[in-house]
């Protein structure tokens, strides 16, 4: 069966406006990037929204719930902002059981040079495939239990709260 | 424990020489990825050859197979030509028990625009962690064993023999 | 005798920081762009102030003018905002003569995927080895008397006043 | 009137080709580099051949040669490999008064990732715009005049002869 790819926004999609100068979001990047890696797994994708995690409300994250119950499949990879990664992985963790979702982001958007998008997404389909059934956030190459992690605010990295 | 990483050559480090317009081999381009990708797990690098896989004799595998037993880690990603990937999984697993193997590689050189290198490094890693004890290859997004898997010499993408 | 290159900053040469999503100024990226571009130009290269175009105030201007002014060369490139480049361009030509001055920049940072930085460095550079003395814009391979010059704030692109 | 561009190949335009590991030719990149340059320069793009210029005949260079003479543009950027471009030079020069002709080129694919070919595009078509006719290769950020000009094969940089 498929893999489901949920997009909620974040870094990850973000672009620049070449008017305003600003960072804004147009479409999702996350065919250009399944094209690039010459991805073979089976995938369906549906963007839920396309925010600044920061400003993601608490519909916002029941919607994203919602979604994941719903869906057929029972492996799913979000892309999602970071700064408020850890919370929607407690959330989803409080609502789906024996499914295995990955959320996972960029701390560079992948329009800009040098982004860690592409390693992200590689690394967050590898997990969905083979840990069990959980929620788990991946990045920096690893993954973390929804219930033991946070983002350190001065490094940008993702680390262990215990 | 650390994953150790051995890198062979392929596709995944050759560049090109503006001088002779031919693809060569000149340093891995492992640190690269791994800074790009924000990785945090911990690595040990050794580079063992940069070759063509194409080249890879019989010697070369015993080197790479005596390499991966004699290394203290458990979870092994190895970078490699992609014609010959199969062949030296193979190998891999005739000789090695109870590690975790990945061997995956690039279609397109890291150096050139649109590789695929980063995002099978981030499966790659991902399926290092998480799959239990023996070989695999990690491409297309995908993970096969050892004893199922070939490369579609017209489509380039990997796929299961049986 | 070389060009002489002075960095004001502008688009060209802004990053994204990582941590707080913002952009900003680090070092700037000529000398990256140059080694590109297989530059074998003589050049200097000084860098007189980091700044976006939006805040460059009068004294600012009196600056590069003064060291346009004083410095040895007769061919000078400027890479400068283009919000107020063609402001820049009226000022100095109303000190400097004698001297075949181009302004450029770009409307995507440099550091960015797609940006026209490197192209328009091109043209600058070509630019002021060819034109007679005076001062000018040069964006979208076009050049610009700074009598003759704004920017389109709509298109974004550059374009003759009368 | 606009500036006529002539496609002819070279490393310019060429591409890897990921089953076979062979760089080939495939479409030209000139309306890429256009867009990513925001060049609003009037320009016709016409492709005559798409070749190693190393396998360039005597009738390749009639060809170029009677295009040249018969467009009804007086500014003309032939795109071309570097290995032969000053023997095109020369032909041309032999051939075409009254016309401005810059050719040029690049010593990395535009499709690999840290290409010259935006670089040397800047400058050729500033070339084309501000100097007098002759017959120009713009290498380098520089421009040689047909009959004083060569590739150095140790460094891959163009320099004059005399």
């Amino acid at each position: 069966m498929a893999i489901r790819i949920f997009i909620t926004g974040g870094t990850f999609d973000k672009e620049y406006n070449e008017i305003t100068g600003q960072l804004y979001f147009n479409d999702t990047h996350m065919h250009d990037l399944l094209g690039m890696g010459r991805c073979r797994v089976p995938v369906e994708i549906r963007t839920l929204m396309m925010i600044d995690s920061l400003e993601m409300t608490d519909q916002d994250r029941d919607l994203i719930a919602h979604q994941c119950s719903q869906c057929e499949e029972d492996q799913i990879v979000i892309t999602h902002g970071s700064d408020t990664m850890a919370n929607t992985a407690k959330l989803l963790a409080s609502k789906i059981k024996n499914k295995t979702i990955v959320l996972t982001g960029a701390m560079i958007p992948i329009k800009f040079g040098s982004s860690d998008g592409l390693f992200n997404l590689g690394s967050a389909l590898a997990f969905a495939q083979t840990l069990p059934p959980g929620v788990y956030v991946a990045m920096n190459g690893r993954y973390f239990n929804w219930d033991n992690v946070r983002k350190n605010k001065q490094t940008g990295a993702f680390e262990e709260v215990k």
